[in-house]
């Protein structure tokens, strides 16, 4: 296929690549602006801090300006400038002038890794720290330090963006990424800027059949936010959901199971790459890390699943410096969205399909089968008379797909030249 | 097992093996009799050319009484007399002279069986064609070539037989096979004249649970006229159905699954295979190519499923000059007898069984079981305790047999003793 | 863990060894009598002569008090003082000068084990015999032999022993053993020791959920007789039941299926094995041997299976002279005890656990989860937040460690926790 809307998803990521996006804050704030200007009609929710969601509170805000750790002689050893990895997430502002001991308590490093800066946040309990590589790390040598935090809390809100595109039947299928970390590509530029073009892809189906659901949230307590505010409305119409996340290598294709593995989100995701991918890896509901973990939640119970290439969590550079523009490529964001698209192709053909005739059709009366009987003439038509068998109305089109092992894709041509003839109703 | 029945039906089918049948026709006409003179109570059916049946319609009935390619000096290239396969079935009449480029358009060889005639039909196009060998198309070198087929297409009908056994239940077991084939054996005279010994052996059953119905037609268009006159009934009562088809040469047994496998049709016939020829082959209903295509087809969902010893399509004499008689032999055919006949013994044994008494009951005291316990002496009265700790009326006679490992019809003697102490009821 | 209780069982067994009991009779009584010496509350039941058990008849009371095979110069051949297994179970009494070739047809022996005396009974037909070594039968040589069996039969009872210990439920949890066999240790004193330690065990239990129901009669005629007096109450209270057999060697642990191996025993027992003894063997209900048989009965239909260490019928020494006291060990007895223990506390703690919070509950603000955000830092938290994800009110904790992958054990302090904080109902 083409990489065309690649390019542009590469493209839409390395413009937000430099901010330094949180759970809340101006970072968030402007990086979804950017997304709005390629669809506007994302509609963004502000939830003031201190509203309960679930067992969860909303934090204060914070925004950071700068900082970084500096020789007495103003030296720079780092600087939030050079990379925003080198705060910790909600850290405390501070200004002072600290001992090596102290400082190194404060220190956040990826020993296993010695090269790269970790992404490290403390969301839930007040500290402040720095992060740097481990190399550097056993280069301070210094008894003094002077460490700067320019950041501040203030009662101010979390927020997250909607964008609801109705189709002819009010049961929805969702699609959500987040957009919390700083500058890191895969995880998670990749997710929103697939999920963008994902929306501008589903505005363009005719007769649409679902209404899709695209929300982009921080993670963990931005999902759960979304989930208190529209829990009735979820159980009620959500019959699939995906979570995007990391999908902008160029390395594999995975799925993540959802809790019983057993729902149309797995099903069709299943189909869609098992044809397509063969290679990819299907990874348990036990291997989860996204907000699919929210959606699978006790209580909440949501069809959803989670879709990448290399797994957040198993790929070398995750959640470290290495995850940078060059770790995701046009291709590999195209080939992600390809899956994806292919999967709304798939849901918006999976009926249970039945034939209006008894016995099998006469084909050969409309051109659909050869006229002369002479072993090895049937080939070309089996994928064919193999969909007729089985739409008996007991079994939908993925369900057909894997029993025959035709690609769904590859059913959609029968199912419209059956429609023409009326041989079959949905 | 002896062959005295594959002795007998190896001549039928030699004596049938010369006519030139069709899907409809005197040829067809003539076979069907010769097998009512086997068993005088089969019903022959007319159905008149122009009958509407499901989406398709009775053809006209089509009629040859000779034909072939002759040089312009007469003398003969192929002869109809030779070898019936030579005029593709269904050929329009035709008496011409026509240059070797056109007559080449009108031949039919089997390019990667240079040696073999195939058999090719045309029967819902009109057109006239030849079948020969492909060396012989090669040596074609004339410019010109005399062309006779000498059939004719009336108003006729479709003609099928039918013989229903009655049993103490109105639930049916469904045994069928086709004769439209001109000079073939395994495909399709084997698939006849075995149908015809078990209805002999059905007639011979004491205190017959189930009603046989056992049905002979032309494959597809027959099937499908005849399931369109018999669907209510068909549909509440046929409880299994097998179509015999290949049935007559000595290479393996297979078993074409019905659509989902799963029906009492697949049961008997997979736990009959697996104990007694357990080398068997088992075709998914994906490799259907028989009636089974109708039974099972979306609107009938029939419980019926194939068997054949070389399944057709599978074999290299399949639709060609070289399945004759020498292809099938008395062995091979009384070995397909010998395993419809232990289905039907299956099936007539396969209640649901329930002991009378809780607990074991003491086997000892009815000389069932050993009176001296020491180790080592059970393994002899295993499939007997084995069978009464499962006889407890949640699955059948088959299921009982697959859990314990034992062959079904080594269980009918326990049946037998079982039901003499009164202690089991079906 | 300690074999405290291992050694206390080893010395109950090693007292109790020397009685000769059988399916009825003094031996027996006295055996059971020593059980209750451990257990006071364990109730002694009597069952007539002639009682009508289902399909079987109480039969009439044995007792032995000697004898052997002399020659005739009453030089001892075998004695009953030398080990019991050296006469027939339920032998009629004899005393007389027989032929060597009389004798022989008299005489038990196991060739295949030419030095073991094998144990042999005959119940339910009425004859006199003798056991002894293959080898010694060899040594037969004298023309004559005097045969003395001290034995007698009366119209007595059959006993067996029973302790229910209330629970907060109704339902109950069956464990039974039989003590019916004369010396050997493995089968059976191994099963009645480590009964009775469970009975202490259970005692101790604070809140106990499950009623308790601990049986002890002679293998088939007591197990039938004790289901036949409290068959209705059976059926309607015991949710799980086990069969302790053979259960004091130091080899492998052994579990024997319940008829459809689909019982909460099946669950549970699998459960504790996989994870605590992942070597054990689990047989198919087809190799059950003790009083499994009767409650799998077609009729009774209870969710019992079986529990050992090597299994009977299995291992060398089973029902000979060489199962004795150097078979089993503390360490075994032990062992055995410490699985049962552990299947009673996974039994008591087995609810379908709901989580009372939607989404994930913040379990950092309890301090149950890191504060520090970085990767690798879950691991140690994974358990539980899988856990948490599965106890959503549709599965058993059994099914959770099943899909988790961590044992049942491991769970219950994340259950003490959760319910703590009121995060959960079971």
């Amino acid at each position: 296929m083409s990489d065309t809307i690649g390019k542009k998803m590469y493209a839409l990521a390395g413009r937000m690549f430099p901010i330094c996006r949180s759970i809340t804050g101006d970072g968030f704030r402007k990086s979804l602006k950017i997304l709005c200007e390629e669809v506007p009609e994302i509609k963004t929710y502000e939830v003031p801090s201190g509203t309960t969601v679930f067992d969860w509170t909303v934090p204060k805000e914070w925004n950071i300006r700068g900082g970084g750790i500096y020789r007495l002689n103003d030296e720079k050893v780092i600087d939030f400038n050079d990379s925003n990895l080198h705060i910790v997430g909600y850290s405390l502002p501070i200004n002072e002038i600290v001992s090596r001991e102290e400082l190194l308590e404060h220190i956040y490093t990826q020993p296993n890794q010695p090269d790269f800066i970790p992404y490290v946040t403390s969301f839930y309990k007040a500290r402040w720290g720095f992060c740097m590589s481990d190399n550097q790390k056993k280069s301070l040598s210094d008894d003094n330090y002077k460490v700067i935090i320019d950041s501040d809390f203030k009662e101010g809100s979390l927020t997250y963006g909607e964008l609801i595109i109705p189709g002819e039947s009010k049961d929805e299928i969702l699609i959500t990424s987040y957009l919390c970390h700083p500058s890191m590509a895969n995880n998670e530029l990749s997710g929103p800027v697939v999920l963008v073009e994902l929306m501008k892809y589903v505005k363009t189906l005719r007769n649409r059949r679902y209404t899709y659901r695209f929300v982009i949230n921080p993670e963990t307590i931005g999902s759960l936010t979304y989930i208190s505010r529209n829990l009735e409305t979820l159980r009620k119409n959500v019959k699939a959901g995906f979570v995007l996340s990391c999908v902008g290598d160029d390395r594999t294709y995975s799925y993540i199971e959802s809790k019983y593995a057993d729902t149309l989100s797995d099903r069709v995701i299943q189909n869609v790459l098992k044809f397509h991918y063969p290679g990819y890896k299907r990874y348990s509901f036990l291997k989860r890390g996204s907000d699919e973990r929210q959606y699978n939640s006790a209580g909440v119970n949501l069809p959803v699943c989670g879709f990448c290439r290399s797994k957040y969590e198993e790929y070398p550079e995750y959640h470290t410096s290495a995850d940078n523009m060059k770790l995701i490529s046009p291709q590999g964001l195209q080939g992600a969205y390809d899956v994806m698209k292919k999967v709304i192709d798939t849901l918006e053909n999976n009926y249970c399909f039945k034939m209006t005739c008894m016995g099998e059709p006469q084909l050969g009366k409309r051109g659909l089968y050869p006229t002369v009987s002479q072993k090895g003439t049937y080939s070309s038509v089996k994928a064919m008379t193999n969909f007729i068998a089985y739409a008996d109305g007991t079994h939908d089109l993925i369900d057909i797909s894997n029993i025959i092992n035709v690609p769904s894709d590859e059913l959609f041509p029968f199912v419209e030249v059956l429609l023409k003839y009326e041989l079959i109703t949905r």
